[in-house]
């Protein structure tokens, strides 16, 4: 079908899409993504941070098209040794696509603040991306596409491997191409998210990266999996290192992660029973403008979430009062915790408390390898001490109200002391 | 005072403000502008552009200051020939940046869409911008500056020359680096929008353009004015260049365009009494996203209302039926708003109409001027045939509801036809 | 045959090619223009315009290929409406290629500047592009390739639609995609130059207009030609004006003209006979940098040879005087001439003139069109004012050596004022 | 002085210079910088890559300026703290930028290929520097200047703190700014190696890492030092993996590696008595195009000479055979070198060998500190676990002529096995 329809996109230029997909993309749920921000109030911090899911969606099937259209170009035959059963090469490149368009179409409002307030047994908004999937909305038109757009294996590639791990080798290049630790999401976040904060620590060599892409038996198992010519080793070391700086910079950044905080103490204090709905019919209008709308109400009201919304609007959230150190940590584990339960015993609801971490990426040994011509492949894992080195991000933060803030630094300084830790 | 703070701008870099300024822009007016975007609804059409007019008065300060160092930097004795009656240059300076910083504050939701339902004696945002300036909100912030920073410089400045007219040849000076063809407003928010968008062509060469204006004094009144060293003739040709083709491709997007439209239906009777109130304290909390919440929220319900609102959700605006060309215009004046009438009174409300027409440029002789050295200044309408040749933008346009386009199409042939134009 | 060679490029990313491209890439006449740079002396100004004819050669055949990939992804048959004779689609793209590769493989050291030096039955550099096609350097390793690539054609693409005009529709549209008004030599040189010079007023959305080339039928002739979509109009304009700005801003700067004119005096008198040699393993041996070391070597001596070399380096180039307005050239069309020869009666060699013109483009009436779909295609000349509106660039100017530059220019006022002209 | 010259560079867009300044960019030495590269023969793998060493000296004027300029931003008695001695401010910042233009004025041609063939008591280019600043190429011009600038002072800045190591707090403070780890002339060729190359991962947050110098009292000494602020911790981070990878995947590319080796085989044959000579006079005449066209000359001819240079045209280079691991080297540091004698005496001159290895920064404990407002700095050689994980970079490398490049390969694994190693 002809790529008839395109989009201009600050990253990529342009993007083509065809009037099936098109369907896709003015769907409900997908127009929705529209008015849900990529770095919830990181705006807040870094002003031109206001770019959506719904660029960041278009961006991924465009990234994650490109590396499958490497891989095949340099491999003419890379489909049929992944044993791929689907009908011919274009059907595979578009339940690939299909995957990746809607891998975020679940989203909660605010990004990933709000986890903790889905619905009880969903254990992240991939399950309300799956549901979307399988539902009146996208189900029907997945079904009239011009080929066969199986829900099961868009499902499995929008969700990922961690999520839906899958047996088939080509389903498993297809979700690592759109979801693994090099796929088209995290190029295609880190390129965005560096352009509108305008973090430049977040650029890296993609266009590299996507052209050595290739396919390899993988030398202990023997199955065909998404392996990197050599020249693209530092091209991957770029990449992690971009994620790296960017959760110390930005996805990290104290002001940011006060702001998820107060947005969390809202949204479970206005939510009805404190939780977003399971009914997609009713969850599908939480954005974040119908929520920062709430907020902008609540705060000129009166009452106790009148109070929580006002830390919202005008800059007057809680203020870093103290870091605990990662030394600190590293030496007494429960430190923060300790330290955090003394100290809201005594401020209440004057402090608040963020602990974070994260590791770098999911590599491990026997994951990734570089293609070595005729030579057996080398482990990523041990070509790159740089990856090696990268350490887990960790950080607990002690906030508090303007007022209090000098007073919340002495007593946490002076429990720690009594913690045996130097301040 | 130092320039103490900073904050991160994907087109300027870093943009650093001091004590005094910071309290200014985080004052609630101002901070008001994070939820008003740059670009009203353009970003369904471009989806990248939901840039804020936050940012771009933070740019609109920033390019303003550059190019009152440029003029500065030539001419030392500037601001003495201007007879700047100020303390000093660098109060001179300070009331500069307020005014650009400020010269949005007064923006209603959505950009200029809703310009129609401003208070009745209203004439343009312009007019909260001055109430918003002379307000309890920023007056008594402006008062504790370090340095006098009279509102009225203030209001003339954010205000610019048309509708704040000056005697004094020095504001006369920083309302044009602020508001005029070749100012810091214009400059900064097409450099911004082509960055957003992606439309390339908004681009032009804003550091020639910057590193080129000075001061001289005007060949027939004799009082010192901003012109362009010669090396920035092709700079302003490409500024207004620039903003030609945005108009074009993205300011009057046909799209876009019906956006507006239906916003327009929706505010006004949405909005108590059909208009935004007066009162500050009752406006300011008026956003695209407290509006975008109502128009969900009613688009959910029933009643005349919801009809307005559901087609601004979900993509269901009314299509073009039938654009009427200038040629068309140019012969029979009032063809556009004849054939309107007519497809107004058979359709009804199944069909909108929309006329909008656009100088490229408040350019005339004697104007602005090339600064020629020793010799005789050359006025640049003179100089460039480029700019002489630029015309009005104008675009009549026909939209229908999807079911009757193809209706509505027939019928304004045929009343095009009955007035004596070819279709 | 695989892309399996590889090249990064500051515009365009990663240029991938195959085997037999390579062996011409590196064939010893293309290889040579690494040594010729694209804007001859322009560095003196530019300091940055460093970029080579070789790199220009591999972004010609880069652009020409995206061209050609957006017409046949619009429209599937177009080689056969076309009546493409060669045996397939991809030996078309071949040979479209290789044309656009070749396209400046005869290039004169130092470009444009010695045109009057070539062998005298020679019109421009193209007849040594033909030659070299034709010689036993490349002609031997098209015959190796893997596809049909026939000479014949391969110099009608090179050397374009004016010096070798075509009968066969489809060879005309390689022709026009390489060497058109929008074709990719022009579209790859002016980004390339404006990214190398830093001058930004050569950057246009070639994205765009790359992407709405299509074919269409001509409404005149009814043979199919090449066309823009109805978006591609403003990026056309775009790129008119961006080569404009770089005539007035680059190509014709002051100081890189007299650059241009020192060389030619060098040039005339360093070789043999006042000529490039005819035969290709002689001419093969002029590149920019040995004729460069052939001008600092005899700069370092003495006699006639030395007094030209010596104004090529150090910066002791002659000084620009006077320049003749073209209003004064529109009044007396041969002024320039008879000042010129007077100054030059009484200066001699301390003075030299330079007269320079050129058309903005060769667009006329029923050259180019717009695709309006399902209605009659529109001439863009009629479309756009802008276009029509773009005048000749003409420049007539007077240099003089320093000692005596502002006597020249007290003596050309002389002049021009006893021709009638106001100095 | 009036800043009233300016030059476009497509990094930094606008540098802007002072008369005395132009002098000293007009004089001989420094125009010679136009006809050398700032990466040698690069450009034969990254055809971009022809920028010259004349607009590296521009740039690294400009970022020494900025950084000078933000340290007094921030802390307007700094020059007093450090003891600047010099008459006032603006004398300080002068002769920092003469320092910082004049850096490379000694470079040999092709950049640092060619150290070994220095004369005899030289330890590289930077003695040629300190030549040409005494010289009367440039001391005159010193001399003339309109602020004290001292020759031994620029010389200090110029040949930086390891060849000039300084008592004075002030003059260490000004090598640091141009020749640190975090130095101008290192941030300037970085972002332009990587602009010219087009291989991205030399960019890095320079705008950043810029904004965060200052100056703080060192902990241990007590003497003011430059530092960061914390902000500034991942700049540096960046700045110093953007350069090791430069290293990985430019800087010692194995064919641009192997160019370099026989460019060295050259000249040592080509210059009289294989060196450069020491007179100022006879060594300005050697440039990148003064040597390329012996090159060519040569090549055309017969002899010893002829097939040294025969191999630097038309990619005659020879072609790595065998790259000897690190781990290898690791395990016999002597392996390289046993295994490269072997293979030369077999092979003769059909082989070539080249060992080459780098540290990826000067800092160590003590070195550079990241200020933390109130607390005491934090050794950033501590702060960073990046940092300390760089390792040297080193590659042990065997060339071979083509015809013989399978021999060789089979012969080095052979003599590795001999070794003990496994091939």
């Amino acid at each position: 079908m002809a790529m008839q329809h395109e989009v201009r996109d600050p990253v990529h230029n342009f993007i083509l899409f065809d009037d099936f997909e098109k369907r896709l993309i003015d769907s409900e749920p997908l127009q929705r993504l529209k008015h849900i921000k990529q770095l919830a109030l990181t705006c807040e911090v870094y002003p031109g941070a206001t770019h959506t899911r719904f660029e960041h969606s278009l961006g991924t099937m465009e990234l994650a098209t490109q590396a499958f259209d490497t891989i095949v170009r340099k491999e003419p035959d890379a489909l049929k040794k992944l044993g791929w059963s689907g009908p011919d090469e274009s059907a595979c490149r578009q339940v690939l696509r299909i995957g990746a368009l809607l891998h975020d179409i679940g989203h909660a409002p605010f990004s990933h603040a709000p986890q903790d307030l889905l619905p009880t047994e969903y254990k992240g908004h991939e399950s309300f991306s799956e549901a979307f999937i399988r539902s009146h909305y996208i189900r029907p038109l997945l079904r009239r596409g011009p080929r066969n757009c199986d829900p099961d294996q868009v499902v499995a590639i929008a969700l990922g491997p961690e999520r839906k791990p899958q047996e088939d080798a080509s389903l498993q290049l297809l979700q690592e191409i759109v979801a693994g630790d090099l796929g088209a999401d995290r190029m295609d976040y880190l390129v965005r998210d560096a352009l509108y904060t305008g973090a430049t620590a977040g650029r890296f060599d993609y266009h590299r990266l996507l052209n050595t892409l290739t396919v390899i038996e993988h030398p202990i198992t023997g199955s065909p999996v998404l392996a990197l010519e050599a020249g693209g080793l530092h091209a991957a070391e770029g990449l992690l290192l971009a994620r790296y700086f960017m959760f110390l910079q930005v996805y990290f950044h104290d002001v940011r992660r006060i702001y998820d905080v107060h947005l969390l103490d809202f949204l479970s204090a206005y939510l009805p029973e404190g939780r977003f709905p399971r009914d997609l019919d009713r969850y599908i209008v939480y954005t974040d403008e119908t929520v920062h709308a709430a907020i902008v109400k609540s705060a000129s009201e009166t009452g106790d979430l009148a109070e929580v919304a006002s830390r919202l609007v005008g800059r007057r959230h809680y203020r870093l009062a103290k870091e605990i150190t990662s030394q600190a940590k590293a030496k007494d584990p429960g430190i923060f915790e300790k330290v955090s339960d003394r100290l809201r015993s005594r401020f209440q609801d004057r402090v608040r408390t963020d602990e974070v971490g994260k590791k770098p990426h999911t590599l491990e040994p026997g994951k990734l390898y570089i293609d070595r011509d005729d030579d057996t492949p080398e482990d990523i894992w041990l070509a790159s001490k740089l990856i090696r080195s990268l350490e887990p991000v960790w950080f607990g933060r002690i906030y508090a109200r303007c007022d209090v803030r000098e007073e919340v630094r002495k007593a946490c300084d002076e429990f720690l002391k009594e913690e045996g830790e130097p301040s």
